[in-house]
């Protein structure tokens, strides 16, 4: 088939009044969707066998989590996946109705355990089982179903970083090197071409987003980059603590992990390779008495001659064909409430009261745009679907 | 056009793997999907001439509140209707975002008066204006328009116990007897056949769809009927009250309109009607410290040789092909959580310790089922679409 | 001792100007509060020796949890009671601060095993342990001690229905029979008297307070009272469970343990001797998104000829000379956050929309008055201090 | 009157075994209560007649806000001050039990207006009213009158300041000279011989505390402070606006007043006061979802070969004294909630990620140690009491 492939996305003017029907992007019609059970990267293609409306077949690992639990949530409304596998050792056997009543309505298959998964019916698999047992779980799957994995666990391309920060070997080093790392916006192409994609942490989403646009333009110092972020939490998953208890954490707010938190080299990662030079932040996380959203504020020191003005039209230009980033008009404050469920990102900055400084604000849905959103936004176009299919649902509000 | 129309809906058991595409129900096939680019009222009729993907034209009255803004948010994604007027006298002349930045990433019209409004270009219009300044307003729009009123101004069909309860007279009194209550599972013939719907208040929606149909079968006596019900503060809506701000709910409970909330006429109209015999009611509701959700905890008296299994069995047979009305599994105790930001009622009916009675819980999202998403599921059939068009988001959790 | 000791306590209009000290009551110093009945006063050394401003020394067994955390809270500006010996087995040798960091202030002994407890330099001991461990280790202690226990252990006087419901052997039968049910505005003078006391549950102690003296007075029948109750989380105590974590209770509400609580027995029995009848309640308790507070909303037939200003009148009379019961005025609703904190708790009555039914309302602190406020009001009985000592502190709102 | 009186006060490891009575600072003795400055009220007047348990007489303007309420709260227990006068403009005639029915176990005159309040009955007076009202209404007052202003209108000492932020007139300016800023700790002697006190903003109280000393000592730089603020909700007060709704304020984050913020030139004036030099700060504060609290998080630049060590240190030393200002062990972080409803303020320091910065977090109850408790622990002062006193109440969490 002679239609290239595009990698362009709808703009946001121009959104479609058709509903996004499962469609292959650049393929331009929705009748020739194209089938075949064993479909890998070729399928999507050439020979494109998939009819219209006959879906992708997709595995969740963990389903009994948060992340596990949005996935499933936003599938619902999915043209084109459909949900054929789910697992959760200790839930084997149950319906996700029973560990996630909100999803009733669903019609889906029982849980099983990993062990007893039969990935031969699978196209893709979203990976949400905890940092650290991942690793083995996906080296061990069929080479050619698409894995986006929602651990920390393919993040960081340095095996040695991995190693420290985590107190572990690596469990899958050959693995690691095909690892795409999936900031969507900031590595599309790679995205599209990947197998295995390492979908991003949630403080590291929302603090590369306007971070890595301004240090690859060198529009700000990579110098004293003082990041106090604010998180729900939800981020902490659905393991019981005393620490998340209700009492706990309502009516209260606390730091915590201070220099310590494990998503200071991913951070650090993407910044670095931005910049293209070291660099070093302050990063302070808060927890939150909300279960959903995140907050950055971001305290920099912009270049010589350089204004809010240019930091604004920069990110302004770098992200005005996004749908899910979105550079609010100048002055209007970023608020968590208002990308609560959805997939989106609200930036803006801010002049400093201390002269040559800045203050760059970004907010996201923790367990959207910061885990289980993107990581569809990586699947769609890892299968050549819509970026934005399933992911148009709006923030609700209040 | 021969083609009957169809009261089914789609059961539950067989969801369609393709998405819900902008059909017209008992139309039969997705390709027919109707004609012409001229498309005006006449076109949802005999001559039938909307065209594959175009859409029909909304208009929202009251769109700054939250039970307009909620309307908003649910078309986003409907695969039919597209917003192409809003008014809000207040911020007449102001873009939705200005209001409402969670909804920035639309492509809306900017707010107008609603005097000002060109009614001529829309189908269908959403009145989300208060009680009591409705009746006139939708006593002056262009006859062809089909109008769902979210106020209560048209839901108690004797006038005089408007009159009596709301302290004012009645402004459309001809109006009113074409008016259809639109509780919509419990009354869908008529809904479709109605040019104005009176769309139902949030306690009377979650307390009439379990007891109608048990006080219609005459299953539960209709003596001491006590109902505790609990509210989210988003159905006190948007305006500025002391009683509202965040450290006066937050952290606490309090009952509030003991005896005298206006819901209860609605709510016994609709019990008196399904028992064929006055009702009274005990109905006391709770502010809780939460945005959105309802729960309606109803304690009864079962008819003679009546049983908790009787009760459960006739609810789950009554509501076994209806996509939003959910009867758990016996002893799954339902959650606010579970429905939150969706357009699902969950119930379910348990033993109570004094014997002979019952306790019959539901649970519903205000902003939805209790109001806006009602509303669209009553517009759907009102235009002929699938009912559960731009309504199958599912509930966010957590 | 010739000083005749007065049950009486301090009328509301009344308050004294001068602070409470550390004096006992009926001593005839500073202000010579009252004398009348004959009181013992073993336990407080057989001379008592006493003297003004010396401290009572009191031990707090479990203390690493939230009643023993409240019970510290609390006593810290009692001016007779000084905390000397507390106990939590799992953090025996650390400090209550490294456990609570809110009580750093306090100059208190570091926290041992309870087996390692000394338990001869104490006067008195809160008893703060889960239910079911408590029976034995009061049994252990020495008889002189005056013992309030929070624990269900000891609340139930038939041992048979204690087996029942607790699904356990009692383990203490003898002692079960000193035990003196301890809501105090009720059961006074069995409290001044008592070696030990069992702290009633929150749940019994807001029902009790306004359903007993109704029901003595036979004013309301005791057929069909229907409790629907509303709780925060903190009554869940501090344990690690998924189903209290932030994520799982903030902006929901749902019932629990629906006709299966275990303060059902609790509360029968209280009001049944109160009507010198069996009473069976039903009872439906709910989870709220608050860390404190609870509302009991109670559904009552009047008896004939009763009415709400009988009611109102009645609860007035009976509890005007409290301190910590407090009667609102006609048609004042009671909210959870105006008792928050504190020992009090707020009742009034409401006339229903069915007739001869009224409406009661009752909020407490289940912290406070539903368990460690109570708690210390009963220990300044047993003790001979003045009974609201220690528990002046105001309700914080907001 | 001989006996000389101390500024001394409590140490934290010898708190007083007895309870705090009304007695003055340094007299040593409960039954000699007596005076030294003159002053009206002939109790506490020349011939020094105040008896043991006898009381100041204080009135509190302004007394249907939070900080009114807050004031009457803490002094319900207060052993020396009794409230005899509060004044409430629109509430006028009022009791406060009707506006705030938590207070309503307290014996208390009904409100009246300002214009008709007695004030030659009371010796030391609470403004608790909205800024800019409040400075002819404190020059109008009897000159023998203690004052404690809660509002802004006294703050700034350079009255051009006062006019630019606030951009008004400043209305007292004869005043403002005698105004005494009232962050106890920092300015205590200055406190003590006050009448006229300016009560600390939340914000300056929380930032100060901790700065104040390092910058004095030079062990910061007074370049890049950047301070990232977090509140409760109740700094706003209980007027009725959208913005401070429960659906607007819950689950959910944002910044507010960037670069604008009125506290900016009250903490400016501190910190530039303690290091002897203009220091401009970076100053963002955030809304968050809780009533209560405020958490500063101070991102400093440590001077040349200083150490966190030397950081926590210092602060150690600096407040080891005082009984409201904790220093938390190393490691420990401050959580807002463990200061919740009293007058602590907890403080820690930490070594940030990029070498040579740190970072220094303070909470405390935005509405005592904040506002409320403040003023009376300097009225406390000001009137020459136990500084402690009617503060000591802990606490409250969970």
């Amino acid at each position: 088939m002679a239609c290239a492939l595009s990698t362009s996305f709808l703009p946001k003017l121009a959104k479609p009044d058709v509903p996004i029907s499962c469609h292959l992007r650049g393929l331009g019609c929705q009748a020739s969707l194209a089938p075949s059970v064993e479909h890998h990267q070729e399928a999507i293609g050439e020979q494109t066998k998939l009819r219209a409306g006959e879906k992708i077949s997709i595995g969740v690992l963990g389903a009994s989590g948060y992340t596990g639990s949005e996935i499933v949530r936003l599938l619902a409304t999915h043209p084109c996946f459909k949900i054929t596998l789910m697992t959760a050792d200790r839930k084997a056997g149950q319906s996700l109705a029973s560990v996630f009543p909100h999803l009733i309505s669903q019609n889906l298959p029982n849980m099983v355990a990993v062990n007893d998964a039969d990935f031969s019916k699978v196209d893709g698999v979203f990976c949400c089982l905890p940092h650290g047992t991942t690793q083995e779980i996906i080296a061990g799957l069929p080479s050619n179903l698409k894995v986006v994995d929602l651990s920390a666990d393919f993040r960081l391309q340095d095996v040695k970083e991995y190693e420290e920060w985590y107190n572990r070997p690596h469990g899958a080093i050959e693995l690691q090197k095909q690892a795409v790392y999936g900031l969507t916006e900031l590595n599309r192409q790679a995205v599209i071409d990947a197998r295995l994609v390492a979908n991003p942490g949630c403080y590291p989403t929302s603090i590369q987003l306007p971070l890595a646009p301004l240090l690859e333009a060198k529009l700000i110092s990579s110098e004293s980059i003082i990041i106090d972020a604010k998180s729900g939490v939800s981020g902490a998953g659905r393991s019981a603590k005393e620490s998340n208890l209700y009492t706990e954490i309502s009516e209260g707010i606390n730091a915590y992990g201070i220099t310590k938190h494990r998503h200071v080299p991913e951070i650090e990662q993407g910044l670095s390779a931005a910049y293209a030079s070291r660099v070093t932040v302050s990063f302070t996380p808060h927890l939150m008495p909300m279960s959903r959203g995140m907050q950055s504020t971001i305290y920099v020191q912009m270049a010589d001659g350089v204004s809010i003005q240019d930091l604004h039209q920069h990110l302004s230009k770098r992200f005005q064909e996004e749908e899910f980033v979105i550079v609010l008009p100048k002055g209007v404050i970023p608020h968590t409430r208002n990308v609560r469920g959805s997939n989106y990102c609200h930036i803006n900055v801010f002049e400093d009261r201390i002269a040559g400084r800045a203050i760059i604000m970004s907010v996201i849905d923790n367990l959207v745009k910061g885990a289980s959103g993107q990581a569809i936004q990586n699947m769609n176009l890892m299968m050549d679907y819509e970026e934005t299919a399933g992911l148009l649902q709006q923030p609700m509000f209040p």
